[in-house]
């Protein structure tokens, strides 16, 4: 069922400046989410894009080696422009962003009510050429680790990176080759093996794309992959990914995730809702429970009106025990914070 | 330049029974190859289809629980059929095989000239419900490695095995998750790890499909992936895949691949041809030369008509030193032997 969370926009595209001169910034969404001390820190998705506008193209941003940024500009009649997040290639069908996204920390002290920006992690590596997006943090044994994707002309993948201050941030690579999103670490090892899940994206469609689990002895190599997850419900039958990192509740796993379901009348994107499983606590390829109605439904302007509209997209999960703090993207424009009731949640679940 | 390599028609759909009643044998093509003392073993991906047919439905098999075989009998009219091997229902574009694949062995001894038949892998696990496929072999301190592709209704991915023997094998999982296809190991490892090529087929195109390299300490799990070859030239611009494993040469590793240009008139699937590189023997990332034209095209009657026209598809090598004895699928139908000079092939390189 559809549960009454409070729901507030936290941050937006008016929340900071653009890092990049000659850009705006079109989004301040997805973001991860973690507890430290008495802070809680988000890492958000910052997504910018030129400000110059020349009739009849269109301006698509990349890193250039040294973290410079270029835009290429591009005859609007040689794109396909369907979905304003990815335009495509009409000639070879090949896939560029309209937006440059990197990731910036933004903090607020416990009963504080203002979010300070910090540092950010700007796209860097060849693998990083069209931005980085979508962070997820797990703390494990005290150090941070972040996934998020990397897209670059080699596709979209996931990296790895890990901090122990949000200041500093050392990059581990690709973990995940493309085309791999929602990626999220468990907070501590299963039977000797670090686990994730993910969600492969293939070119040949014998499903929907599905939520795989992954296990890993050192978090940088992956295997024994194995599916468990695929959307069964119209909310969900486009696609499913996970939301944040999974939580250890007395009941097993409980994972937040998104689903999409199919496009309606012109949109070229179908709504984003957020839905929720239970893992089994052993043995976490197997789904004790889940979601049949969505959790959140994308309701309030905020999440209905923006870049892509009709998007509530979980990323990051602080658990207060009773309640979680559920830090969401909204319309891929803004921060969203939902509080939710984890019995209310766990008792949702069929 | 394409060589002039002696090429012959090894083994066929007539050289074996069906295993499955009801069936008929359509591709004995794609073997994986290793000498053995005195042997030459393949391992071939060995095709069938159902016998039976009914007016305006299409039967597509699937491996049940149990291990038996059920067909799908569809109609033509909800199916997409251009491609003959992969046949897409119009409502979703949900993907089927039109065939089951399993891998059989065939031995040759040493000045031998008849192969004969050995045991048979059988798909059997949940990921391979749709077939297992194009084998390579890799033997590492005197195990034979196998990666093959795992299909199922979670998509192409690619599983590991391993033998002593080639009588019993053992199933390590699935390596490399949907769509990944065309992953060989290294034959030792490189600076304390192991070292595959794979080659992720993404549904957003920001490329056509690369060739890329990842690492693992123990084969099972795998990271630091970076995509090293791409197709540059005409013949390879639709999409490549290494072929057999790589060789290491005086000069570094040498890897055959395939490359497989577009479409020409009404056929669904460009043309498949062999290519070759050259990798740095420390850096195997790092790409010294490679080929501009193919190294072999479908150019002899038993590679120019079959299931799937025009295909030379190289996964088997034999590293005799001067001489290469390269094992092919052809036109997903015959396993073909092509014999090549190594000087030659590398001087071709650029």
């Amino acid at each position: 069922m559809t549960l009454n969370a409070s729901r507030q926009r936290l941050l937006g595209p008016d929340s900071l400046k653009p890092l990049n001169e000659g850009f705006e910034v079109i989004g301040a969404f997805n973001p991860g989410a973690v507890r430290v001390d008495k802070e809680t820190v988000l890492l958000v998705r910052v997504a910018e894009k030129p400000l110059a506008v020349r009739s009849g193209f269109v301006g698509l941003p990349r890193v250039v080696s040294g973290g410079s940024v270029s835009v290429d500009w591009t005859p609007e009649v040689e794109l396909d422009l369907r979905d304003k997040r990815v335009v495509r290639r009409k000639a070879d069908g090949i896939a560029r962003l309209t937006s440059l996204s990197h990731l910036r920390v933004f903090r607020r002290r416990e009963g504080g009510s203002g979010w300070t920006p910090g540092p950010a992690l700007l796209p860097e590596t060849s693998a990083e050429e069209y931005g980085i997006e979508d962070p997820r943090i797990t703390t494990i044994d005290g150090l941070h680790w972040i996934t998020y994707v990397a897209v670059s002309r080699h596709g979209a993948a996931t990296a790895l990176a890990s901090t122990t201050d949000f200041v500093a941030f050392e990059r581990h690579g690709v973990i995940f080759p493309p085309e791999n999103k929602d990626v999220v670490l468990f907070p501590r090892m299963i039977e000797g093996m670090h686990v994730a899940l993910h969600r492969p994206t293939t070119r040949t469609d014998f499903c929907r794309p599905e939520i795989w689990l992954a296990r890993s002895p050192d978090l940088l190599h992956w295997g024994q992959h194995q599916p468990i997850l695929c959307g069964l419900n119209p909310w969900e039958s486009e696609r499913v990914g996970a939301g944040p990192p999974p939580i250890q509740v007395d009941e097993g796993w409980l994972v937040i995730y998104h689903g999409c379901g199919p496009s309606q009348g012109s949109e070229e994107v179908g709504a984003y809702c957020a839905g929720a499983a239970l893992l089994d606590l052993n043995d976490p390829t197997r789904i004790v429970s889940r979601s049949v109605q969505p959790t959140m439904r994308p309701a309030v302007e905020f999440e209905r009106n923006g870049f892509v509209p009709n998007v509530v997209f979980p990323t990051g999960l602080i658990d207060h025990g009773a309640r979680l703090s559920v830090y969401y993207g909204a319309a891929d424009t803004a921060v969203g914070l939902a509080d939710l009731s984890r019995d209310e949640l766990l008792s949702s679940l069929n």
